[in-house]
């Protein structure tokens, strides 16, 4: 049996101000730290022994990944960070509150905005501060692959190629393989993994700060996956995401 | 130019108690958390931009590396642990009061074991639960690597493979490179860059949570070595570690 957990950041900065945050690298909260080292708990308590865990090159994802794993008593494990699991870009959006945001727009716009599978947000001028050629953690990487914005589809056609050379080179190698990341990177793994419509990954909410775990058999052939946690917190939690964006709240 | 800057862990639990630690796991202490915060916003001040870091497999190493590296916004770099780079097994002393031990055999047996170049402490037992076989750390490690205790001359010997084929190639391709480590394990790496002999790098010191800085030229010729420390706070530092042994502490 082989084991993938997939488990999304808790509570950063801009999650508890509701501002739209995709590649802006603000930390997390306490909070957010907290869920963090609960995860790892669970997660030691139901016996996971990580061989290798990936994250993206966002504080929140890292320090998700570097609490759970301090509790586990795995700090030695070998982590891989990439640009490639980072957020959707959310393009000139980023900063801006969400029901700010909602109430000029309307609901129905950032709904576009957040879900539409092809749809993106307006672009991010290269010369503005926030576009992502002005961080230092993207000087290596060929400017054609740095986004000004992204739609969905977009963050799943970007994590994909990491998917194949990395993460599945992993589970081959380990038994027991952790992903930190973001609610759209780590869709775009599980789109593939339980092979989802776009229309079925859109509607699809993960919850942050609980182990999303992926059984296979020896030849990764999926058996079975489930939530670490029982079935009214999740949906508790997995209705928090979904309201997130609505100007009402 | 290129840098490499070695930094010991600052305070561990065990430091605090006076004991022999060695390979034994311990945490930092608050204390020691705070050296390495501060460590890591004094590289920040000074322009150091790491490209790569690595660590040992023991914890109070890879959260000093963790904590610096927090502080200088720099937790996506490639962090990579290795066994190599742990702390002198200490053998059967591993646990033991310093003052006690100290006390029993006498300053000048201890400062053996701990200082003796060719010298290692009595061998731990294989059935010992403290014993790095029974740690799952080491599961993938070959059983004959796996040691039972260590004279600094052995501790010498397991690091400076991993400094050819990992910390050399590593500093050939990042201009400012990154180790943090123990008290022998990094007096490997300084006698073999200051090419010092057996009795130099035994009464050398490395003060905790002070970063070493290393300058070379584009061709790794060592231009000039010093601490990122003012002279009077160095010597103070060095003078506490030399008299951790003795049993009047």
């Amino acid at each position: 049996m082989k084991y993938l957990v997939l488990l999304r950041h808790g509570q950063s900065q801009w999650n508890l101000e509701n501002r739209f945050t995709g590649w802006a690298d603000v930390p997390l909260t306490e909070k957010g730290e907290s869920e963090a080292r609960y995860a790892g708990r669970l997660l030691k308590e139901r016996g996971f022994c990580f061989g290798a865990a990936h994250t993206s090159y966002l504080r929140r994802a890292i320090k998700t990944l570097w609490l759970a794993l301090e509790e586990m008593e795995l700090m030695f494990i070998p982590v891989q960070p990439t640009w490639r699991l980072n957020e959707k870009h959310y393009g000139t959006l980023q900063g801006l509150n969400k029901a700010e945001t909602a109430a000029k727009y309307g609901d129905e716009q950032v709904k576009l905005w957040r879900r539409g599978f092809g749809v993106a947000p307006p672009a991010l001028d290269p010369s503005d501060a926030r576009h992502p050629s002005h961080d230092a953690k993207y000087n290596d990487l060929d400017a054609a692959l740095i986004p000004s914005t992204e739609s969905l589809s977009d963050t799943i056609q970007r994590i994909m190629p990491y998917w194949d050379a990395n993460i599945l080179p992993s589970m081959k190698k380990h038994d027991h393989v952790i992903v930190t990341a973001h609610g759209n990177s780590l869709r775009g793994i599980v789109r593939h993994l339980k092979n989802l419509t776009n229309e079925q990954i859109l509607e699809f909410n993960i919850p942050t700060g609980v182990p999303y775990v992926f059984e296979f058999d020896d030849n990764l052939t999926l058996l079975k996956d489930y939530f670490l946690l029982d079935e009214d917190e999740l949906q508790r939690r997995q209705a928090e995401v979904a309201s997130q964006g609505k100007a009402s709240k």
